[in-house]
């Protein structure tokens, strides 16, 4: 007899292993972190004894589950913002929090968080992807969990790099401090392709090749991602990535929604495992994976939850059952990823994916010991029917829940006993995460009370506050003032000759104090007629007019600019207005000198709707008495120019429209 | 002060009201079976006085869940079987273990274990549709659950009723008794406009305008199902049964996967509610239902679990989470089917498309007391954000699990307090439905033991056993015989000629004592050549030979014929062959009389293998000493036609192919 640490008998042994052996009643024995033996209960209670035996109960004992990818630190921005379109929850929500807040005590507590929900979940092993992951590491090691946590590079500033430079320094001492570790793989984690750039990829690609880590990355997880890989390089994703040498790398590719065959072979080709994410697919309406496709060439696939933050939650038994739903759905064929073939995405083949099938995935002798026991006549998987040796697959499939999970075993240790974990503080954390959130609602709150803090939020605007010296006339026809303006004998020297045509939405709110947002593409029109440039620009308009002087010329309302680098639906879903208006025009506009002073000339005929011609002046001012000053050369300027100063309106053409 | 029977304080309450109100801290007042007042806890404490005042804890007050379509009885089936297509599952096992089981005990049994399931997942109504269905509304009642029970018709013969006569008179009896019950509300289910005839239609209809009880249908579930339609009729299946008459009743449409835009208006004009089930949908792939354009056209769209059979679960916070889930996915727009909206199908909207609005849905004054409690802050659903008003909604949409419903009350009852069921004996359940499993396992297992019980399990193979003399003989030329057989001299006289093409397909298993089957295809060649008839046939062919005469003339096997009502793929899914081999050849068929005894003679020519040609001539025959006569006869004849006896084979055509 063969002492060992632990021998689990009387369960439903599900090994998971290439021929799927399934010992009931069976028994395995652990010595170390290690399985030594899988078998029938009888064989192995007559070669091995432990002082820990355990009686299982009857409960199927199948090797943890392995969650494929996630953000585990973004358990703390869980429900922050719903229903949103990925780029308004991602720059508008996710971005702006987490420049605030996320720091290493952030991400400790936010793994802490990740850690025990996912051991209730029966999760073992995962594969993690975000900032300050050196902490991320620490908080997981401690908890006793597997995972791969690969520090994120990006092109942008980050909450724990100005520069990738800086990423890419951290990763690397935080790969040569943690390789060889017991539970934790080191990696590299280029975010995505459009937000690297090729030296960002390839510097990744060779730090990945050097220290012999996984490279975690996110590849084609939208068609618009694809549609803009195919307009910029004229190729999709994957060859793209190919060219930049990832696939020197041991990659792991997250989503791998829009890809063709031709990719799928390249993925293969290179032993790339790719993580399938239905729910946050889903939510985030990113399209249907071709999982079936994949399966068939031959990749392994497996499956992660995402990030807490777009799922809601970190539940592999919600991930598994979905997977089967939507390629069964998707596919039209019912048949389409069986229950044992689901299963096997979330252990072996998905402990494969993450180029770690030697550690974990199934209980083999040799492998590490991590375990989960799962109760298999709940209420809600009542009765059992044992005719189809498959039934064990599809009830853990279709019906079981995280709640069902009882016993979790991580390299041979027990991190929960009869659903009690035991290496987490579960109420601490509960009330460390409720503190940051409230943090949290207090800084939104806060941003939400005005828009121009919403605006600054979003990054990008830069704080510019214009005053200006303004008057705006009616006018019958423009031709005339264009003559006058271009004739050569004139006292007006013209600098320089613009022709835009404008289109402007204006976007209301219920509180008027808060001012109104416009979004204006102005398009340049060439010598020949044509658009030649296009730009969009924000501006949020104050509420009131600073000051009026004679005949309506305006001392104009405060204005925040900033370039509209995002779309205008991007940000009606981000301010969500109460009311929209547009205004489209053709505007020549001139800067002029006129008696020493520069001004703005901007000759506007509104087309839609169609309120008429507007001659309007304008100049910069930084003090009362020039703005004085300015306000008389305004009114001369536009007598000289042949308008009528009584036609003069204070309106905006906004407020013409209402 | 007003004394109540419950005062609930302590709570997030949301009424989901049409202003979907929102107090916390809120509080509900309850008297007798209804509720008597909701709003802030400050303005209910100063109005309500209860010796029964609950302090919820924080928790989500909010209407009971609203399960639109089901058939409950079918926990008792749960994971029988599944990744099977819809036929194969329905017709090789639902209805043969429904055949042999279902009786009013199966249903009692089966209806406690889904309204326990039910509770524990805060579902307080739900609209079902099985047999015996007096039988599931004395289970419900007694368990205290509000419910529509649906009697089934059908045009075949169910486990209740061998003509749709009894079912629909049983129907009257059982509406007659229920009606007017505070729990539960009869109705009548005509099950599918393609499982039941017009005439079948028209009855429930007018059954249901009769008594103003609610009609419960299946509509459009599947492509395959509205394809036949418009092929039979001319009309997809809305326009079809609303010329039935049975939109004069008040509807309950489950499904509506495939209904165009116009049948979506005919079902709003007539106000029938839909239920959507999306597990279900997924899992039998039968499609994306047009959830978000129903609801734009202003149909009550309920959301439900279907039967537990396929799905394979009763969790309404798994289809309500699906179906935003899903129609964000399928739309490819994240921001369809927000939190909100969603679970407004689950709750009020859910209970105005089972034409029950009046009743429950939601918390106001006189409705009833539906309610249940979510304990809101468990690992899964840390941390609450409160900036956003929607958050709560999001919160139990996105991340709420069926185990975090802690309180259920219905009608002013108390069904499950603190997690404890207080109606229903669990054990009990538990105990007697694997005690059905057992049974139903040992079903299963004996059909599965022979090819023959499970032929006979899917119904309509007659167990013709047949013998026959039969005699093959491999010829050069087929052209001799045929001359000679309609040679006007000859001394055969020739009753009938036939020509076929055939197609056989042979499924080997690896138990080759069971036999073979053989699908075969029968083409019946006109005289013009052109295909006049097709039929298919289905053969058990016994693995034996029962005994050989002189010059390979056989006694043949055993074989049990069938028609083939199922597709090929029904068949090749539902028997799993090991292996498949096809023949196709040509036959020309006679029946002749040659010395005063009939036989047939079949030419054959294999086109598919290539092997040749072959002259067969057989005789059915009853005894040993009637075999050995024509054993002698066949002989003669053989010869007569100048085919060479030596050339006889014992050998099948598929044994010659292997």
């Amino acid at each position: 007899m063969t002492n060992v640490d632990f021998l689990l008998v009387n369960a439903n042994v599900l090994s998971m292993d290439e021929q799927f052996h399934q010992y009931n009643p069976g028994a395995v024995a652990v010595s170390g972190n290690s399985i030594v033996a899988v078998g029938s209960q009888s064989s192995l209670e007559f070669e091995y004894s432990s002082d820990h035996k355990i009686d299982c109960g009857g409960k199927v004992l199948m090797p943890g589950l392995i969650n494929a990818h996630t953000h585990v630190p973004m358990t703390l921005l869980r429900g922050l913002a719903d229903d949103l379109r990925l780029d308004v929850w991602l720059m508008g929500y996710m971005m702006p929090v987490e420049r605030e807040f996320v720091s290493p005590d952030f991400v400790r507590l936010g793994t802490q968080l990740a850690c025990a929900e996912m051991i209730r979940s029966g999760v073992t092993t995962f594969n993690d992807m975000y900032y300050f992951e050196e902490d991320i590491a620490k908080a997981t090691a401690e908890v006793g969990m597997r995972a791969i946590c690969a520090q994120s590079v990006l092109k942008f500033p980050t909450p724990d790099a100005d520069f990738f430079e800086e990423s890419l320094e951290m990763a690397r001492d935080y790969i040569k401090r943690w390789k060889g570790h017991d539970l934790i793989i080191p990696g590299i984690a280029p975010h995505a392709p459009y937000t690297c750039t090729p030296e960002i990829l390839k510097a990744c690609a060779a730090l990945a090749v050097e220290f012999d880590v996984p490279l975690h990355t996110h590849i084609s997880e939208t068609a618009f991602e694809v549609e803009n890989m195919r307009r910029d390089q004229g190729m999709p994703v994957v060859p793209y990535v190919k060219k930049q040498g990832l696939f020197d790398a041991k990659v792991i590719a997250a989503h791998c929604v829009h890809i063709d065959e031709g990719e799928i072979h390249t993925l293969k080709h290179y032993n790339a495992g790719v993580s399938h994410n239905p729910s946050s697919n889903l939510k985030l309406a990113s399209g249907f994976a071709p999982v079936k496709k994949m399966l068939e060439i031959g990749i392994n696939v497996g499956i992660g939850t995402d990030g807490p933050a777009s799922n809601n939650d970190l539940d592999m038994f919600e991930e598994i059952r979905l997977t089967s739903f939507v390629q069964k759905g998707a596919t039209g064929d019912p048949t389409a990823l069986p229950a044992r073939e689901t299963l096997l995405m979330a252990t072996r083949m998905g402990a494969n994916a993450l180029h770690m099938g030697h550690l974990t995935g199934s209980i083999e002798p040799g492998k590490r010991a991590d375990l989960i026991l799962v109760h298999m006549n709940p209420l809600h998987n009542t009765p059992q029917f044992h005719h189809d040796p498959q039934g064990t697959y599809a009830q853990i499939v279709y019906a079981s829940k995280a709640s069902d999970v009882s016993d979790v075993m991580v390299n041979g240790k027990w991190l929960m006993r009869d659903k009690e974990l035991l290496t987490v503080d579960e109420d601490a954390i509960l009330h460390a995460s409720q503190e940051y959130a409230r943090k949290i609602d207090t800084f939104l709150a806060t941003r939400e009370t005005s828009l121009l803090s919403k605006l600054l939020a979003i990054g990008g605007a830069s704080e510019e506050e214009s005053f200006e010296i303004q008057a705006k006339v009616r006018v019958k026809d423009l031709q005339p003032i264009i003559d006058k303006l271009t004739s050569s004998e004139s006292e007006i020297d013209v600098l320089k000759r613009r022709h835009y045509k404008e289109y402007d939405v204006y976007f209301f709110f219920p509180d008027v104090e808060q001012g109104i947002i416009r979004y204006r593409e102005d398009d340049f029109i060439g010598a020949d007629g044509n658009v030649e440039n296009v730009r969009g620009r924000l501006t949020l308009i104050g509420p009131t007019n600073e000051g009026q002087f004679e005949q309506e010329v305006l001392l104009s309302r405060s204005r925040y600019l900033a370039p509209a680098t995002q779309s205008l639906r991007f940000y009606r879903e981000y301010f969500k207005p109460h009311l929209e208006k547009e205004i489209e025009k053709d505007r020549l506009r001139f800067l002029v000198r006129f008696e020493d002073t520069e001004f703005f000339i901007n000759l506007d005929e509104i087309h839609n709707p169609k309120i008429g011609c507007f001659l309007e002046v304008k100049s910069r001012t930084w003090s009362r008495q020039d703005a004085e000053i300015k306000s008389q050369l305004v009114t001369k300027l536009i007598n000289f120019l042949g308008a009528d100063i009584d036609e003069a309106t204070s309106e905006d053409y906004i407020e013409m429209v209402r």
